[in-house]
């Protein structure tokens, strides 16, 4: 056991651990473990711990029950009274006066030196904080060993001011407690944001996040520490566990290991495979299933499953029907091979005739359409849920973003199941992906890469036939969805008006059928789930009709009927 | 056109009208056509609009789109230059210096004569309003005809002291704009809190709600006026559009009429009737499907659904299986006959033997169990959405808010659908409005009200063989989930130990499930939709084991699994 003991001098631990939402008794007691860990053999004099890691991160609702609230502040005390030698900075939802405050508090020797009231509340995007806690309205500065620390807790540091006004109030140092969620190159701009500040204020920054997968969210940690000029001098692994330690002379950060991060494509692979992981280990599954078509999309949720769960706890199903090429047969039972996943095959036909049986008399006179194609994804959707209910798997579905935008895919049919994991993976990066995962080592059959996807449910159908193509498809949708681009916007940028009416009017169409997808990993600025909120009754059409004719009639959007694959 | 231009006499007119949210083209020409109908037929000389009527209450992230916002900015100019010889008091979105306010202007002769903007913005239960607006910070009173008038938005009257500050700032009378949904007695509470303060303050008030579904919410109307002493001196009719007017001598309000309220029972059944008819005609369907089970959720949407479309609009199947009794099938049959509603009947036993064979070999061994029950449940959903389909008719889901607690209920099967009327209708309100029906006309055949509700998946199966019989279950619902009580609260309440853990475990483990529900009509203070945002992944256990250990292991909650009707 060596401790920095000398005046001045500090080795502070950087606790990026994964928590349970909800579960405050076990996180407690993550929290006193990693708190002897980093005394004991890391030498450490305090341990940050990230921003409402006492009851985890967002706990959402919970937060307005009383008995959560209690035990969450009683666990606090219980806190303080267990662990000595070491100073722990730990985030909670600090109840006061009826009112309730997103806290640091910083115990030491049973005692509370410091607690810090969050003073930035994030209301936007997945963020809900106004809807539970009170802002605080000043800076907290602490003294320890000589030192005085400022406390502040992740949105704080994003706004201008804050890191200023520590410096201002006599801060010396800075930590940061965080649950900042991932998505494509967060880590980068959160960096580039936070040490432009640090810079500017000239104030050394420990920042500790979070990391683990929650619902939608993923964590990714990449915990940090600044010095007073910015440059980063410690980082933690990325999606991972990690306890750091890092050392201070006075006030000045000791550089050392400084792990990089992630490329572009890297980050969101690993965000994925966390998301599973996470998903599966912390709902109590024993394993998961999937349904294997021979196309591109579960190709890679197969390889993300295997990568996160191992082989022996994934298993596949090929639901081959009268359209299924036999080339989409042979690649699926070749990716289950390479990656030795066991898998069954269950031809569909026979509920499918089933059904059209006992539909005879109700269609008589009606033409095919899309209802027949339905029928084919809901009888796959059956079998899988069926599977999934005798053996306890998770059933992961694998559609990906730019079909969940326009609708192209059916309700309770391939949209059945308990996770998305590409559920907000656009096809062109769903390629990139499975490039990615091959040149790793080969479990994607080429020929899957290279083929023109195909849902496979009418003779020689290709996406092709209803979507623009995916490059263009993907283009619009990111300028639509992402950054709330108008369709003349759009049209002005480049893009063709009738790629344009369709892609929009299809994400605007398809709002009810989105509402009862599962839910899945949120790697984009806005995904379809808590980030946007959009009404399914609208009257909003992002494109309008070249008559535009404003009569009180209700609008016409028959096509948000229940049909599906548009 | 007869119009009361001696000075202190004010003629205003209510516009409870039903807009289309994001629609705005089509509200301006309703607003447009509403004032001149109070200007010429009614001589108002002012109408008061709803709150953000431009826009349609909640516009949701549409709020988030620049084109959105611009044209709703734009419509303001447009009413001011449209209508002469009233004055307009319109909600809208008002952008300035970049911000978003909750804002009322009062228009007249082309001029903008006030602007207030919101300053209560609720953040809580099914609100959102700091995701999106600026809170205003100062009363708005304005000149009108020699009167000082005072302006306020929905939650503004709701607060202690904001109508206190108008009556300071000089307003004589009050006008409040609102789009202030239904629960079940909401407009008693409503009345009851706002004239206590008018009462206070001694300042008439002029109330105008919205009326209509949207999507989970149901606005009432319910508009009044209420004299300086906070007795209601008029009142429109709820639950449909009302053109009101009342003259106001000196400020002070004329009585005229006063529609009473709706009993307790009425007002849901009314809410329920007006929320199908809305979602139907606003979504452009060309009607509604149901299944026909013979039970008591299935007969009261059924007449719901007749209520609401006509009997010409609505369909029915009954999907018999081989554990239907003949008694349901009777008065399934009974029920649509009473009706006059068209019904088919297919039984799903085709369907049923069909995926029985199929996964008759990877079944091999195991024993029968809930997957077996889902895969009846899955067959009928399958059924009702083909039909959706073909058709273009909404699939009306008809479980009931005590099944959606407990997770008694099969993902893809009964819970297939694009609107689900009752779901937030616990069970024994379910019977409570059956009756109320019936009292109007019988529609419900007795033996439906009396038998003990089955779900009819396994032989001689009743819901009190999984659950806590239903008058127990929904007290305790009651408590945890729209009160928040805890285990411990409940027991010491008087109920039993193994009631409460039986429904808590089961609310808490179903999280998952209600996610995928369709969207449903909120009637309670707190439905299963944007008013509860729990996590699915989750260690809170609203009932502590016995011996309570806590290790760091995942939460054994393998109940999580896609497993229903457990």
């Amino acid at each position: 056991m060596t401790s920095s003991k000398e005046s001045g001098n500090l080795k502070i631990a950087l606790a990026q651990i994964n928590f349970l939402v909800g579960n405050i008794a076990a996180n407690v007691d993550n929290i006193i473990k990693a708190a002897y860990t980093a005394r004991d053999e890391l030498g450490a004099d305090m341990i940050v711990f990230p921003e409402l890691i006492v009851t985890g991160y967002p706990a959402e609702d919970l937060l307005f029950r009383a008995d959560f609230i209690e035990e969450a502040n009683n666990a606090i005390h219980h806190i303080a009274e267990s662990v000595n030698d070491i100073a722990l900075v730990v985030g909670f939802p600090e109840l006061a006066d009826g009112k309730l405050y997103n806290s640091a508090v910083v115990l030491h020797q049973g005692v509370t030196l410091a607690c810090y009231r969050k003073q930035a509340l994030p209301n936007y995007g997945v963020f809900d904080e106004r809807r539970y806690f009170t802002p605080g309205n000043q800076p907290c500065v602490f003294e320890f060993n000589g030192n005085f620390i400022g406390l502040t807790i992740c949105e704080d540091v994003w706004q201008e001011g804050i890191i200023a006004a520590n410096k201002q109030a006599g801060a010396e140092l800075l930590l940061t407690l965080n649950a900042s969620p991932f998505n494509v190159g967060k880590m980068q701009q959160r960096e580039a944001v936070i040490c432009s500040q640090v810079k500017a204020a000239q104030i050394p920054l420990v920042y500790v996040n979070q990391v683990g997968g929650q619902d939608e969210l993923i964590f990714d940690g990449a915990s940090f520490v600044a010095d007073a000029q910015g440059e980063i001098v410690y980082r933690a692994e990325e999606f991972q566990e990690y306890l750091g330690v890092v050392e201070f002379k006075d006030n000045q950060p000791i550089p050392t290991t400084c792990v990089p991060l992630d490329e572009r494509i890297a980050s969101v692979y690993h965000a994925l495979v966390l998301g599973v992981k996470d998903y599966v280990r912390k709902n109590g599954f024993s394993g998961a299933i999937l349904g294997l078509s021979g196309g591109i999309d579960s190709a890679l949720v197969l390889a993300l499953a295997v990568d996160a769960l191992g082989n022996d706890k994934v298993e596949a199903v090929l639901m081959p029907s009268r359209y299924t090429q036999d080339m989409s047969n042979e690649d699926a039972a070749l990716e289950a091979e390479i990656l030795g996943v066991k898998f069954h095959t269950i031809p569909i036909e026979p509920a499918v005739s089933a059904f059209t049986g006992m539909l005879a008399e109700v269609f008589a006179g009606t033409k095919k359409d899309t209802t027949e194609e339905n029928i084919q994804a809901r009888c796959r959707g059956v079998i899988l849920m069926a599977m999934s209910n005798k053996q306890g798997l998770l059933l992961l579905t694998t559609g990906n973003k730019s079909e969940m935008s326009v609708g192209y895919a059916t309700l309770y049919g391939d949209m059945a199941g308990g996770f998305a994991p590409i559920k907000d993976v656009p096809k062109m990066l769903v390629y990139q992906l499975a490039r990615y995962r091959n040149s790793i080592s080969p479990v994607i059959p080429e020929r899957v890469i290279i083929r023109p996807p195909s849902a496979e449910l009418a003779p020689d159908q290709v996406d092709e036939d209803s979507l623009p193509p995916y490059e263009i498809l993907d283009a619009i949708l990111e300028r639509y969805v992402e950054k709330d681009q108008s369709a003349d916007e759009i049209i002005a940028a480049g893009f063709s008006r009738e790629h344009v009416v369709r892609a929009i009017s299809l994400v605007d169409r398809n709002e009810y059928k989105r509402r009862q997808s599962p839910p899945g990993i949120r790697i984009t600025t806005r995904a379809f789930g808590r980030d946007r909120r959009y009404p399914i009754t609208s009257g909003y059409r992002g494109i309008k009709t070249v008559n535009q004719d404003h009569d009180n009639q209700p609008q016409d959007n028959s096509e948000i009927s229940t049909k599906e694959k548009t």
